[in-house]
């Protein structure tokens, strides 16, 4: 078995409304940075993982997204598994 | 006024205690994916912003990240500025 590491974004898809990044576009105005101009929010998770090989690998961290981390109705995820 | 995009990562420094991670490797296990070993979470933030330049955008972020996003006392930050 070899060791891998995932990472992966999970991120809403377009158009979905994102009222935490509203929160922190407004947050970010009152600091004084007038140059922002949107926030979109998202999560990010590093998953250490054992498998056969890079492929295994990632077809058991595509169906862990699609399976738990995700809301594939709202959200898009992407990930990337490097040997380690 | 250029425009510029900023994907944002905030993670726990290392050895900082994850009990959402820990929450996600248990249920991970229950749901049989027993290669996994370890799960650490994390936060994904993408500002579009306006600046005059490059150098002045990332130094918008870094003070972003500082004061607003991350605590820099648990975790760390990183970014990447591009322009759009």
């Amino acid at each position: 078995m070899k060791k891998f590491k995932a990472k992966i974004h999970i991120t809403l898809k377009p158009g979905v409304f994102d009222p935490q990044g509203k929160v922190i576009l407004s947050a970010l105005k009152t600091l004084g940075h007038k140059g922002a101009k949107g926030v979109r929010t998202g999560k990010y998770f590093e998953i250490e993982l054992e498998a056969e090989d890079k492929s295994s690998a990632k077809q058991e961290v595509e169906q862990i997204c699609h399976d738990l981390l995700a809301n594939p109705v709202i959200e898009d995820y992407s990930h990337r598994v490097s040997e380690v």
